[in-house]
């Protein structure tokens, strides 16, 4: 979970216990009569993390709907088509990282092993199918076409961030603005989702609705920016899995873009020889020293504060204030 | 295309165009404005091969309805519907082939190099996602909660029978049960939906529609038999692959199951020996001599026939007979 200490408490309980509930779904669809598939899937609910997609599909339905009723009566707000809908983007995401780790040829996530590790990348590849399937088919339980039809849309341009990512895999030419289409297709995208749809679910206007997806999506923006710079000043410890993993696999991220992009001809080529080397930890003191990471940061605020801008079309209370402490922790994160 | 010369040919021509159809829905579905995915798009669509699933949805469809309408005006009888349908169907498998390719650490397929082996196994990952994804959303098209409900029940069955498939690798004492329940789920459940979806897509008869879904049952089984056999018994020219993966990778079937549950002890101590040592030409020798590849051969006939037994429940007529062409074409196909 994200770092929330501030926020409103009333809030914040009836999100752990709503949480309590989306777990519930999601473990109870992945029931199988397959006892070698319910070995695989209690392992993957190690994966489970920070909970960010189904937290933003609760509040942005809690913030969308509190202006319709009244405060005390929060928890009514939330339906169960909120809790499967918050279940079902975790299932996704929760793919995307089984996949990943192949990708990535991972042996370690959130302190545990991966699915590859253990295994073998054969599994890995299936469970992830499994996931993908199941979560379309909890979405296809509520019986209705509309949400089916966004989930498609947002995985079909989730795959394509992915794709577009591999084929720029070991290009050190990429450009900013590559990496900003890459990330918004790959991440924004499903998070940008998570906020409009709770909103949506809460029969919000098609204004709120729209707020809430530009919100997400600069969420999401900021949110992999975060989590790229992570990979590379992060501390091991604290991440719970080692460093340096998008330089091993040919993946420029953000601030070493930014370094390439303004550094004179002799200190990009030294730069390009210590990414080509593999050279992680010479390379993260040049972009410190350099003011790389200090520019990337920056980015991620101002992405933040652009997000929480869009809040102001929301009604006032403390499902808003609780979306605008997630962004913020969003920026501020070390995990 | 499987061979089906014999069969009635007003039928083969209405099949025909209704494919290139259903191949235009296909590629329309997978077109991205990045083109890094349309030329990945572009290498699968080499994947197509037998269509076997499209044509089961088609003349299930065709089969089911022929009762309500005039054999003259057959082609009305197949809507937009059944050619989404049909086109999610294929999209299903050849998602399952890019993904079947890395875990086989295949090459070729079709005679081409397959996605792994071009452009890596991350991408083949990706790639199988993206199919899976356009599937569901291509899919949710047509606005029917039944029908993605449907399809996702298969997907998930799908990936619980490659799962514990995998799970039961290099498992020498793997008996007849376990190898059918595995085939069930992971190829006989996507072509009995075809089959079932096809007759609901024509407002058929619960009845008929039951019927059809034996049908396709009970060909899906005999069909992943018979790949299997090819496996070990076929002609690489013909196939198009080479032969021997099923075992190169740990996975017993049909013929080895039967002729290990029979042969006496030391003939199994000496078949248990080729298969580890992967010594697939001994083995191939002793399984035809002892008749194990016989006796799987009569195992396909009968689920051709009982497959067959179930077309009594349709109206006559030539979509039917053409259902029974095809079962046959299952049985005898060299690839």
């Amino acid at each position: 979970m994200l770092n929330l200490d501030a926020v409103h408490q009333p809030i914040a309980a009836l999100l752990a216990e709503q949480l309590d509930q989306v777990t519930f779904i999601f473990e109870r669809q992945l029931a199988s009569d397959m006892s070698a598939v319910n070995n695989l899937c209690m392992h993957v609910e190690n994966y489970r993390g920070k909970m960010l997609r189904p937290m933003l599909v609760l509040l942005s339905g809690l913030a969308a709907a509190s202006e319709t009723a009244a405060e005390e009566n929060c928890a009514a707000l939330l339906t169960e088509r909120h809790r499967i809908v918050a279940a079902v983007t975790e299932m996704i995401h929760m793919a995307t990282l089984v996949h990943d780790d192949v990708l990535d040829e991972a042996r370690i996530r959130r302190r545990g092993s991966t699915v590859n590790h253990l295994w073998g990348n054969e599994t890995a590849v299936i469970l992830g199918d499994y996931l993908i399937s199941n979560a379309f088919h909890l979405c296809s339980t509520m019986g209705d076409p509309a949400i089916n039809l966004a989930l498609g849309q947002v995985t079909n341009t989730l795959c394509e961030g992915e794709l577009v990512q591999l084929h720029h895999r070991n290009d050190y030419s990429i450009d900013e603005a590559t990496y900003l289409e890459i990330i918004r297709r790959k991440t924004a995208s499903l998070i940008g989702e998570c906020c409009r749809l709770g909103a949506q679910l809460s029969d919000a206007d098609e204004r709120i609705c729209l707020a809430l997806h530009r919100f997400g999506m600069a969420l999401g923006v900021a949110f992999q920016i975060q989590d790229d710079l992570l990979d590379l000043i992060g501390n091991e410890q604290v991440l719970g899995k080692p460093l340096g993993q998008d330089l091993d696999k040919g993946k420029l991220t953000l601030p070493v873009i930014h370094y390439l992009a303004e550094a004179a001809s002799q200190q990009r080529g030294e730069a390009l020889m210590m990414i080509m080397q593999g050279d992680a930890e010479q390379l993260r003191d040049r972009l410190v020293e350099s003011g790389a990471v200090q520019r990337t940061s920056q980015a991620v605020m101002d992405l933040v504060a652009e997000a929480k801008d869009e809040l102001h079309a929301l009604p006032a209370g403390p499902a808003r204030d609780f979306l605008a402490a997630l962004a913020d922790a969003v920026a501020t994160r070390t995990y």
